[in-house]
């Protein structure tokens, strides 16, 4: 049997981290962006061969138990015990790792889906599941909870899913630009001094953003605190500066990785386009993946 | 401005009712199935008179505030005091009202949700505004976070959306067979001595359901909940018995209205189709609504 789930790449927009030792209530406050665009994963499940056999692959090359610790722990807590055969994961992402479009969460998230639709479970369990080992290994904090609830979201009690609360923006007819430049350590971000002033600066952005809850707020908030935090500097807020000169809201950081964001009307869309074509810069436009992460048996 | 929301009918599979002064944390336990069919709520706001004006109306039939209690108080919520024009709420049932469909909570959140679309808010504070007045005038306890979490859902903790927990079931291809045949007071049954029997059996029911999280063994356990808190009885759980004979799965009863409901696999709708009809019995034969409730501008 061959399942698919996807997952939407989550940008985040602001946070605060909330470290906790039961990783279930551990999370991040914020706010964000799910994409439609993300990480795609298929579980093929084949039983009868004398013993348990885990493989995950990422876009098709397959991937030792270091480089993927986090969906390898997933999938060992929900393939049973005593399953024998061989289950294969292959995770397929849109945007590369370590840029900041929660590929760890994504991969987790879409290989619990899978295998619990596959063997047995609830969406809360397998989420939960995702969480607690994107948690364990300081994969992130947020982002599991946030691409369940997708659309324009706002993390409005720190939590894995079932502990956090979740809040959605109303928004219409937005479509995203992504500038993925390269990757920057959630790690080395999280274990600096700057995290002082991340905290009381994502704080201040959510207060003010559940004030005036609009996409157009979210955007300048995340754009002061990009800035505040000095997460966002030198030739990265240059091109924020560049990219304010062609759009009506101003573009931001995406955090964590060296990239940009900005949400485009669709009179924004060429303009957008052929400035960061001009300066040869990658980059992407997406929609917005509302609702839910999808899972279903794959017959195409 | 016309704003549309969709907020599916919920059906209650079993349940346990969870009582509390504070609204927000009164709620319900147990699981039950979203339709797609169900609400469909224009909010048409026209600004410019003298004063504030809110007018709603059933299939198209202006109501007054007695008969539509719960959505004028939502209503008169959402629409900020300051605002000077007519505020029309059109709300549209598919299935007739105090059948155990959910309307109530449907036409709340369906108001809450397009005003907050209109006049600014978020999904959490309309769907909290809804779940706060239905439990205040006794609308019901479970149908708006149910119908917020869509699908085949499990509410795993009680309480209002932000506060109580749902969990979804995986399921894959079934149909839902509706037999409405009256009404049943909610009222009525948690006021009489069945509501012990009722908390017993549900919570009986949650703990079976969440051990072996099936939507197949969802039906049986409603089943049994239905038989044994008495609930269904006499004719109707005669039908019951009838329908089995064609199925697969039981069929139970819509909770709390005078029908029952069933799940069907493609290859059973003609059987079920052909049985209901030969008894001359109204039916509906429809798809299960996944994911949250959808509203936005209206083009139509």
């Amino acid at each position: 049997m061959l399942v698919r789930a996807f997952v939407p790449a989550h940008i985040t927009a602001f946070f605060v981290p909330a470290f906790h030792d039961d990783p279930l209530k551990a999370g991040s406050l914020g706010a964000g962006v799910n994409l439609d665009k993300g990480v795609n994963v298929f579980a093929s499940v084949e039983e009868g061969s004398l013993e348990r056999h885990v493989h995950i692959a990422f876009n098709g090359e397959p991937v030792g138990k270091k480089r993927a610790v986090i969906s390898y722990s997933v999938a060992d807590e929900l393939v049973p015990e005593d399953f024998r055969g061989d289950v294969e994961i292959w995770q397929y992402f849109d945007f590369p790792n370590g840029y900041g479009f929660g590929n760890s969460a994504g991969g987790a998230l879409g290989t619990a889906l899978t295998l619990s639709y596959t063997f047995g479970g609830t969406w809360l369990r397998a989420a939960q599941t995702a969480h607690r080992y994107e948690v364990l290994n300081r994969g992130g904090l947020g982002d599991v909870i946030a691409q369940l609830a997708g659309g324009m979201e706002v993390r409005v009690k720190a939590g894995g899913p079932g502990v956090g609360v979740v809040d959605n923006l109303f928004f219409e007819g937005y479509k995203v630009l992504v500038v993925p430049l390269g990757r920057l350590s959630t790690r080395e971000v999280l274990d600096g001094d700057v995290v002082r002033t991340i905290e009381r600066e994502g704080r201040k952005a959510l207060e003010k953003l559940l004030m005036e809850p609009r996409p157009e707020r979210m955007m300048s908030l995340a754009r002061g605190f990009a800035e505040r935090t000095g997460l966002l500097s030198g030739e990265l807020l240059e091109l924020a500066g560049e990219l304010d000169r062609v759009l009506r809201n101003p573009s931001s950081m995406i955090m964590l990785g060296r990239g940009l964001f900005a949400l485009l009307r669709e009179d924004e869309v060429e303009k957008a386009i052929s400035l960061v074509s001009d300066l040869n810069l990658p980059y992407d436009v997406t929609g917005i993946h509302e609702g839910r992460p999808v899972v279903g048996r794959w017959v195409g």
